[in-house]
């Protein structure tokens, strides 16, 4: 079936906010295994939302429609909807429609049955739209769908989309159902496991196998096969099942491995505190990096990166301390080392790792794209001291 | 002039990627007084291209279009216009294009006139596009305007968008050349003020009086009146100008605030180290906060956050220091302090304030308004210093 997506605001059309309803719901769209080939964005008019109203009803089966649904007068999606389909507004609502309530705001949405079409509408704000979408139209989308759809995620980290493709580029080609694709999302790589069947069984039997060799292909990138589950939460949840306590010295990200784990609600029970150290004098008088090393191999190297996350000059430590000293650019302050250049440092009760990074783009592109990489190594690193004492213990 | 933009490319109907390109675009086409009445995005696919086209070109003066322009079998942009508008491609440009030169990619962009319309070819990716369409498609659409347009924006953080419109509503009434737009822009209000004029001194003849009069109704909210100043920015400016250095101490943002004051380049030269106390225990042994303080009052009270700013235990403290602690949720750990309060402390160079703030939103958006309003507090203490000092001064 054909879905078609028309998003109503006269702020879209004055670039005032970023239309993230569309990738929600596009997303949304490809998990259910319904087909798009248009979206569209329109103003608070009723004359041009008709027009649209006729255009995608025209090549599509399905049309959501989201904004423009509150009670002030510059809100005319209901009106407009209602003069298209030639049916009245009856208590506030289309005549013959099913009314979806909004928990998170006043404006509920609706769905209509018409002439072979099915029409969904939905608020404009992302908060109250996400919600509605997933526990109403989801539902009903999958039962007006010939057959059931099932996507299972799997997130990784650690290598790019290019070499996530070079590893599983077989099992794509020799599956069709389960289909499997690739999500590049902000230096990770999200790959979608799409399953359609008769019923939700038939979907997770056909799913099963192919989770099952996507963790034999790559599974050393793999954090989770949860759909819910961020990095940061991924790392918080090894922490707390492990009964490890984290810190972090940053220089480059100045914040963002922090802030990010600080984004896990609860993340209190693992995390006290940690250090921003920009300048090499902080980075020996918080840290205790040698000044002898800051001398000889500058602030970004990996011996650097190495006693930040040693942490010398610390009492009370951490049992997990991440480092991270880079060149964000737009210049580099040293001679031979260019923007882009980070090394992450990661200490488990005194096991200390470095590893170097090369990362491309502007200044905030390389942070984050640094900032994931700590989240995984660190990841990485806890993983493989737990395999490790496991390993001593059994001996 | 009318204008439209189509986004091409099946990553966008997929929900691959958020269309940032959309809103920039959009605010771009307003500040250089172009209509625009839709906006649509399509596949990689040169049937539904066309189709596009027809209908934008029956309804639209300029048709801006990007993405797919690349040299893959998979980029179709190029071919579908060049059919569409019956012209040949010849050394990989259609017919009697103007080639715009990419400076940060390979694949370059076009400009067509054709048939009392315009068609300008850009390439997908954001970094490209933005410089792409600044230096060459804006000089060319303000030449194809029948006017000039200029845009100042004044930007304001400490207020809503309601009070701002509150206060300047009768402004923007009296005005219609140059226009006044008010624009949420993520815990900050930008107002666009848009002046139509034969060349651009009459523009600025006709933008300055209505910045003027801005600066009179709500100057004390106004950090910057230029393009190109973030908040942030503007913090680092202020230091640098009155040789002050900053530091700050984060709970509940968790280092968002060092984050955005080092995603300015030369912020070296103002801070060294900030601090990340998440728990009471690294409030006291870091900072210094008192063990009473805490006990009485919690973490999250006005007095905890004067005592992080004021940073007792720390030697060498910067001349700014400010601190954020608060509850961003989901659940409030302490009685009568609901999810949403946050207090904010800045210290400059012993002079203490402290303001309590109470935010609507999940755990991100707290945090993230927070560190707004945390760098504008920070912006304002510095100033009412500078004010103070220079007064004592001048006795």
């Amino acid at each position: 079936m054909i879905v078609e997506y028309i998003s109503i605001g006269t702020e879209i059309l004055l670039g005032n906010i970023i239309n993230t309803n569309a990738s929600f719901l596009a997303e949304q769209f490809a998990k259910l295994g319904l087909t798009a080939y248009y979206q569209t964005s329109v103003g608070d008019n009723k004359a041009r939302i008709n027009e649209c109203l006729n255009i995608a009803a025209g090549r599509s089966d399905i049309v959501v429609l989201s904004g423009g649904m509150g009670p002030s007068s510059e809100d005319v999606t209901l009106e407009s909807v209602s003069i298209f389909l030639g049916r009245n507004i009856v208590d506030g609502a289309i005549e013959g429609s099913t009314v979806i309530p909004n928990e998170f705001g006043n404006s509920s949405g609706e769905i209509i049955t018409d002439n072979g079409h099915y029409y969904i509408l939905l608020p404009g704000q992302f908060n109250e739209l996400k919600p509605m979408f997933l526990k109403y139209a989801v539902p009903f989308l999958e039962n007006v769908a010939d057959s059931v759809i099932m996507t299972r995620t799997v997130k990784i980290a650690g290598i790019n989309e290019d070499e996530v493709e070079d590893k599983i580029k077989e099992l794509m080609l020799n599956h069709s159902n389960p289909s499997i694709t690739i999500y590049p999302k902000s230096g990770e790589v999200h790959i979608h496991v799409t399953a359609k069947g008769f019923d939700e069984n038939e979907c997770e039997r056909l799913n099963k196998p192919v989770i099952k060799e996507l963790k034999t292909l790559i599974g050393e990138y793999i954090y989770t096969s949860e759909d819910e589950v961020s990095l940061e939460q991924s790392v918080v949840d090894l922490l707390k099942s492990n009964n490890l306590t984290i810190s972090c010295a940053e220089s480059c990200t100045g914040g963002m491995v922090a802030s990010r784990l600080i984004n896990v609600a609860g993340v209190s029970e693992v995390l006290n505190n940690c250090y921003i150290t920009y300048s090499d004098r902080s980075k020996h008088k918080i840290l205790g990096v040698k000044k002898s090393t800051l001398a000889k191999y500058t602030a970004v190297s990996e011996e650097v990166a190495e006693e930040m996350s040693q942490a010398s000059a610390l009492s009370n430590k951490a049992d997990v301390f991440v480092s991270v000293t880079g060149v964000a650019g737009p210049d580099s302050p040293y001679e031979g080392k260019d923007v882009g250049l980070v090394y992450i440092g990661c200490n488990v009760k005194g096991n200390n790792k470095v590893k170097e990074f090369n990362f491309k783009g502007d200044r905030m592109k390389i942070r984050e794209c640094a900032t994931t990489a700590a989240l995984d190594f660190t990841r990485v690193c806890i993983l493989e001291y737990i395999t490790k004492t496991q390993f001593d213990f059994n001996k």
